[in-house]
């Protein structure tokens, strides 16, 4: 039997505590850090970025599209990157933010969460736009093989606030509408316990606040840094479940390389304050 | 000053039909081709794509999914594909289904926007889940490059109806919300013509009728055959408009191969069909 994604990142977050480290090698950061804007440069980061992560934090989230502008190179670079981590004992959640048909759900499901494929994560994230009733094949998938979907659900932008504020029939929000039916999901895939759908929240302050109890699931909050939200944002918006919340920060923390020790050391003090701030339960 | 993407669509459109060739190389149809569902089964479908989509449509329409699924690999084959049916005079639109916040989305216009980058089509999909705001980078690339952003407006699965028949602030529906968000991008972008940012709208009977006027905009028509719909309703969906559609239809034609002949006759046998229900103006 295989452990369940929220077992094996609450293993995780006992050793290391839940801070997820974003690895978006922008143009500017590849340039910044004097790697080049190449498919080589991409390459060299790669290497930075798991020296990096390897004993600082449990948790590890590379931005498809900064490796997709590298073209099938880039591709290979976010290949052996995710299974490096993964051979390394971190836990890899790809941020793609995928979505689609059914068929093309399937196909997905092949990409990210399927024993042995090129680009096999824990997590991976999707879009919820067609549908979560689309992505049987996913969320299947990842209950057999102790990995996770994370379903983008409020994010960090401003511009996505009247989309997701939007009124469903049930009269609630399209985003409070999700955290629902990720909760009927997972009651159906893992009932009783925390289930392999998880849904991403941004630490939103002055939007109204979502009751996260219906969802049963893991929550991925972004925008930790430089899109403005603080540890203590995070720590209030999932008051009532802190040990359900892997927290991200990218661009604030790379920015602090690419020296190793200034960087290992920030992502280090970083994780430490998350470790207080969601200590929980 | 380079064509808008309406003008060389409108080129295309008289020369060969609005019919686009959905290129959808899933496990199933490798294995009927009997090419095997591996990398190199996948690169030998782009020649055989290839040879079926030159000189019968004038579009073709890769679904990303299906050569990710390859890894890197799949990813240089995709490349290839693209390259080489631009060269051949077909326009590409990548099925791709991006959307993020926009610095991640800024790096998706690099992707499939910028000249001379690995997969830069002449169209790419979008979804609108983080909103359209945030892609100001896709819209103004497209602009600038004579090419298209396609937001997924109204999917052809049933799953989606929920999310994208919300009512939004205005009182209206999400996805018509969408159509004259699109409308005001159009007009900002090229100002009393048909823009760049395009909407994929399927003909899905049974649902209200989208008012499409106020998009100023091309709409990309999914799911002809094998997701059920027919001419007939792409005909009656886009009545309005019938010079501003790009029926799209994948399974069901290649569905014909792997016979090369069988496969041409019966894509030229639909081409026909969509010339004639939309012949318009």
């Amino acid at each position: 039997v295989v452990d369940s994604f929220a077992a094996r990142f609450a293993a995780v977050r006992a050793r290391m505590g839940p801070l997820v480290l974003g690895l978006d090698p922008a143009r500017s950061l590849l340039e910044t850090w004097g790697l080049g804007d190449s498919p080589a440069g991409l390459d060299h980061f790669v290497d930075e970025a798991l020296a990096a992560a390897v004993g600082t934090v449990g948790i590890v989230k590379p931005q498809s599209a900064f490796y997709e502008r590298h073209g099938w190179r880039g591709m290979r670079s976010l290949e052996r990157l995710t299974s490096d981590a993964r051979a390394a004992g971190l836990l890899v959640v790809l941020d793609a933010k995928r979505g689609d048909i059914g068929s093309t759900n399937d196909a997905y499901a092949d990409v990210y969460l399927a024993e042995g494929a090129p680009l096999a994560a824990d997590a991976v994230t999707v879009h919820p736009y067609l549908g979560l009733q689309a992505m049987t094949a996913l969320v299947e998938r990842a209950r057999d093989g102790g990995r996770c979907v994370l379903v983008v659900t409020r994010s960090s932008n401003p511009e996505a606030r009247t989309l997701q504020a939007a009124i469903g029939a049930s009269g609630r929000s399209v985003e409070q509408e999700l955290l629902e039916e990720i909760g009927r999901l997972n009651c159906e895939l893992a009932p009783g316990r925390i289930g392999p759908v998880g849904a991403v929240v941004a630490p939103v302050l002055g939007e109204p606040a979502l009751d996260l109890a219906p969802a049963s699931a893991l929550f991925l909050a972004p925008g930790v840094g430089a899109q403005g939200a603080t540890p203590a944002d995070v720590g209030a918006t999932f008051a009532a479940c802190p040990d359900r919340v892997m927290p991200s920060a990218s661009r604030s923390l790379l920015g602090l390389g690419p020296d190793r020790l200034r960087l290992r050391e920030g992502i280090a003090a970083l994780a430490a304050v998350f470790r207080d701030v969601l200590a929980g339960s």
